[in-house]
């Protein structure tokens, strides 16, 4: 089995990439669709943004220009084309700014604001939390109405009163991947509008939004972007849409002039209108490092060897003797970059495995959930994360006392 | 005026503090108020949190323990803290997050659904543009109705269809200090709410929030409180309202129990539930530091300073013969940390001065702003700037094309 994977990891032709992170010594980081891990090269630009941007730039920095302005006026923007070609989407329908929750709500309100007459924002039960809570937040202003059908009941549930639908691209549990494509078709039959939630798919599988005529997403930075914890994440508008949008979160850098200062709100050209506070600049700069790493790699490459990894950890699994049922989709083309397993002991066994060093993680109640992030985990990882796995469960050591308190965060 | 500046140097108690700053060379920065200058300890700081917290502890980082946990998770609710005992509020009414903007959106909903048949949102023409914005947010969601009033005539707009009273509590371009004691009873005695911006107050001059008997506050994290450029923002909530408080960005991170990861959404318990999504953890850790400078130096001091300066700035220019329109109050218990001039060529004038490396700022249409950041700014700083200001007007240098052609950001 080692010798396989280590056969696996010559031929692999991202491997020089995994010197591109700073990686803990004696940990298996199974977990970057949690959060992604550290590119070097984002220390420096740190240091970089931190002493010199702000340090000796100070408010100049804003600007750009000649005279060594950094252009941070620009970033959410500049961050966001760069964003829009892992995902599918023309440069200019795309801004990284604010959270994943924050974005959600403009994005859900715009939608009913273009769909007067409907109220309702269909999802699925089960879907990320955020993504329900936020439609519940316009439901309690008496703005929308949330219906929840489950996936195979979705076509059935998109009638006439259904302004939006609102997916998680990737299940956040599962894995599994819907077709984004005939699932936009079907709520555009429907006259409904299609918002995307692709956390768990930018950076980690192909996405075409512009091809599959997606009206809107969302995704979050600091999973397969590495643009580290609590990163901004990103909004696309179609570009079809720009001229009609209109989002409540009506901030000043979202004004088509900003330094005007007017009383009046008059909303930027396209996407810019998405735009509300002041830029998080230290954050965009490491998202910027972190999106341009997943860039160079690029998604086809990603996404291959993310499938060739959950593979060969299955196969390992099946070598070592461990029968856990299988939460996620067989097919390794009907998932995202992760395996999750069911298991009624899933968070001991998880606690257990990260005492070893392999971090996975854990989904209330029951699934364990690994992710094989391809630009930094070898199948030498995938194959000593199953060997852990099965000790684990062959010693029983997850009964230990230790590894059933439950952390504030899981 | 050299002289008596270097003496009022020696004699100030703040003057250590400047060294705990990363200052460029050849700098007077008059522009605080703007964006606070680098704290040297955050330079560090973001190095460990990038390298350490991040890099080697992943997702561990998020828990609290023993273990080396950096408990990522209790960052808005600590900052939140310390920022509260700057702004005379206690600990638990306040958390860090999102920007201004997004802050502001929330509380203003908040105080809607708190007022039912009141749909009113006052406040004056000239508030900072993002204020006014976001009320105008929900305007056209339908759920409030903006109405402005000049100061003075603020008290007869605070009618029975008042819900809320949204002021700033420092103007940010004369510097002029609102009564928040006294407005907030006024908008009381009328049934209304009041929100207050502290944008341009926390960390510059003592605030008694709870004192006052406000009801909310927003406020900015990369000014007075040297969080870095974009540096998330923070809200207070008055412990009274606590239990009653709904606002409609309903996010994951603002759920009682987030990693329960239910349908439905819960609001957490106190102030928590302004939280919405995972919060930026960089930011977060850059703010903190700024915040714990600020009060280690403490708000009396820097306020005492920062009048004193402003004061030996105008004598200065009084001694160099310069006449400006001061278009902050002359009383310097009535205005904030900065002193603002009306000139028509303010823009030009603003740029001649920093290309002689004094950095102050422009305000639409006829604003010359200077802040004296206490903390960092010395007199001889002052005294400097007001020699390089009035040698600027003298010599008429400012009429130069280069200095007249407008920046994105001003």
């Amino acid at each position: 089995m080692m010798d396989a994977a280590r056969e696996r990891d010559r031929a692999d032709p991202l491997r020089e990439y995994r010197d591109r992170f700073a990686l803990p010594d004696g940990v298996i980081y199974l977990d970057g669709n949690s959060l992604g891990a550290l590119p070097k090269a984002t220390a420096e630009r740190m240091a970089g943004v931190v002493r010199g941007e702000w340090g000796e730039g100070l408010i100049r920095s804003w600007n750009p220009g000649e005279n060594g302005g950094a252009d941070w006026i620009g970033l959410p923007r500049r961050v966001g084309g760069r964003i829009a070609r892992l995902v599918g989407a023309a440069p200019d329908t795309v801004v990284a700014a604010d959270s994943t929750s924050v974005n959600l709500f403009k994005l859900i309100a715009a939608a009913l604001a273009m769909r007067p007459g409907r109220k309702v924002v269909l999802s699925e039960p089960g879907n990320f939390p955020t993504d329900l809570y936020m439609i519940a937040g316009l439901e309690a202003q008496g703005l929308a109405e949330r219906r929840l059908a489950p996936r195979d009941r979705l076509a059935d549930a998109l009638d006439g009163d259904v302004a939006l639908l609102l997916l998680t691209h990737v299940h956040y549990k599962t894995g599994e991947v819907f077709d984004m494509a005939a699932l936009t078709r079907a709520a555009h039959d429907a006259g409904a509008l299609v918002l995307w939630d692709l956390s768990h798919s930018a950076g980690a599988i192909p996405v075409g939004l512009d091809a599959s005529g997606a009206d809107f997403a969302v995704g979050c930075g600091y999973k397969y972007l590495n643009g580290g914890p609590g990163a901004p994440a990103f909004a696309y508008v179609a570009q079809r849409h720009h001229a009609a949008l209109e989002q409540p979160l009506t901030g000043w850098m979202g004004h088509a002039a900003p330094f005007a200062f007017s009383d009046d709100y008059a909303p930027a050209p396209g996407v810019g209108r998405l735009l509300c506070g002041t830029p998080p600049v230290l954050a965009l700069a490491a998202l910027e490092v972190g999106v341009d790493l997943v860039a160079e790699i690029g998604i086809d490459r990603l996404a291959a060897k993310s499938r060739a990894l959950s593979e060969f950890f299955r196969d390992c699994l099946d070598g070592l003797g461990v029968a856990l049922e299988l939460a996620s989709p067989a097919d390794p083309m009907q998932r995202g970059s992760q395996l999750s397993f069911r298991h009624r002991q899933a968070y001991a066994i998880c606690q257990a495995l990260i005492a070893r060093g392999v971090i996975g993680d854990f989904r209330d109640p029951d699934i364990l959930r690994f992710g094989f992030a391809p630009a930094y985990v070898s199948f030498e990882d995938a194959a000593r994360a199953a060997r852990h796995l099965a000790e684990v469960l062959e010693t029983g050591e997850w009964q230990r006392e230790e590894f059933r308190e439950r952390a504030a965060v899981t």
